[in-house]
C-alpha cells in the first residue's frame, strides 16, 4: 500500500517573528529543529520508513526533511529537491510582519489574502531587497511576482503529477518535508477539498500527516500523526 | 574550467576511538560537525560555489556534505547519494581498534593492511554483529566480505565515470564529501599516482582538496585549501 506522509517545517525564524516569508530563505530556529526532529523520531517509533523524499530549495524544508530521516536513522533515502515545493511566493509582503502589513494595508485586505483562494497579495516591487533575480538556485526558473494559493497549487501539481505521484504508483514509500501552502496543495489534490475548504486547512509545524493510499493514489486514509 | 572539490567527512566517533569503521555507519563527533562547518566556510570565503553534490550513503559524510552547502547556503544543491563513494569496506577489522587488532593479528599484519595496495584484510566473519546484510539501503547491492584498497578503486571508477565525470564535462562545479579511501581512488585516477604513492597519501578531515581541472578532466592544478 503506498505511504505518503506530509512534514510542514518545523518553526523558522520568520515564523517567530511573524513575518510573511514565502520564498525567503530564512533558518529554523533551534525549537524548529526540535520539532522536525520529534516528528521523525515518532514517525520511526511508529515503524515508518521511506524510500525517497521530496523537499523544496527552501533551507528551512530541507534541514526539516534531513533532520526526519535522519531521526529515523535513514539520512541516506534519496532525497529531491526542487522549486515547485516551495512555500507560496508572497509578493510584496514578503518580509513584512503582521503589524507593519496591517498598518500598511488595513487588517481587511490582510485576511483577504491570508484566506482566499485565488487572491493573490501585490506583487513584488522592483528593486526590493528580497527580489531573487539574481539567486543562481532559481536559474532557468520563471520566479513568480506574487501567488495566491491557486497560483501555488498550479505549480505543485505538475511535479507531483511528474515526479512523486510515480514513486508512490511504484510501491515507494514517499516523504514530502516542504511548507505551509505547497503541502495544502497537495492535500486538496489528494482529498479532494474545495477551494473554501482548503484554506481553512491547518498544517501545524513539526506534526506529520499520514497518507495511506490505494494503488490509484485516492486515499484510504488520512491522519496527524499524533491521532493514532 | 572543471572544478572539483573533495572533502574527507570530519572526526567520527570511530576515528576518535580508533576504531576500523568502514561501512558501519557511525555519527560525526561534535568536532567533527565543526571540521565539516569550518571547511564549508573557508570554501565559501574563496568564493567557492556548487553546482552539484555527490557523497556515499553514510551518515558521516551525508552530513559532512550538507554542512559543507549549508555553511555556503547552498543547502538547496542537487546532492546525489551513492554507496560507490563508500568507505573501504575493513571487513573481519570492522569494530576492532588498534589495540584490539594488534593484539590478534601482530602489528606487522595490520601494518601491512593499511598500507599495502591489494591486500584484503580477513573477510567479516559470519554472524559478526556488523554484518550489513539485511540493511535495506543495500538492497540490490553485493556488499563486499572485505576490500583491498584496489578493490575500493574498482568499485569508485565506474561511478566516477559514470555519473560524476559528465557533470564536470558539462561545466558543472561538483563537490564531493566522502571517505579517506574512496577519495583515494580519485586522486590515484586523477594525479595518476602509483599503487606505493596512493597508500601513503593522506587526506585530512576537514580540509578540503582542490582540483582544476582541464576539459578533458586533467588535472590543471591540485591543493588543499589551506595551502592557497
Amino acid at each position: 500500500m503506498p505511504t505518503l506522509v506530509l512534514s510542514r517545517h518545523g518553526q523558522s525564524e520568520w515564523n517567530l517573528e511573524n513575518r510573511f516569508t514565502g520564498w525567503w530563505d530564512v533558518n529554523l530556529t533551534e525549537q524548529g529543529v526540535q520539532e522536525a526532529t520529534a516528528g521523525g523520531k515518532a514517525l520511526a517509533e511508529k515503524g515508518f520508513e521511506f524510500d525517497i523524499a521530496f523537499t523544496s530549495v527552501l533551507t528551512r524544508a530541507i534541514k526539516t526533511t534531513n533532520l526526519i530521516l535522519e531521526a529515523g536513522k535513514t539520512l541516506w533515502v534519496p532525497t529531491e529537491k526542487d522549486w515547485r515545493l516551495n512555500e507560496r511566493h508572497y509578493g510584496g509582503l514578503t518580509g513584512l510582519n503582521k503589524a507593519e502589513t496591517a498598518a500598511k494595508h488595513g487588517e481587511e485586505q490582510v485576511h483577504i489574502w491570508r484566506r482566499s483562494y485565488d487572491v493573490p497579495p501585490p506583487p513584488m516591487e522592483k528593486g526590493s531587497k528580497f527580489d531573487l533575480s539574481g539567486d543562481r538556485r532559481y536559474d532557468g526558473v520563471k520566479i513568480p511576482e506574487t501567488e495566491s494559493l491557486k497560483d501555488t497549487v498550479a505549480r505543485v501539481l505538475p511535479y507531483w503529477e511528474e515526479r512523486i505521484a510515480p514513486e508512490l504508483k511504484a510501491g515507494k514509500r514517499v516523504l514530502i518535508g516542504a511548507h505551509g501552502n505547497s503541502l495544502r496543495a497537495l492535500v486538496k489534490h489528494l482529498s479532494k477539498l474545495s477551494d473554501e475548504e482548503i484554506v481553512k486547512f491547518e498544517l501545524p509545524t513539526g506534526q506529520p500527516l499520514v497518507y495511506e493510499l490505494n494503488d490509484d493514489l485516492t486515499p484510504k486514509d488520512r491522519y496527524f500523526l499524533n491521532e493514532r
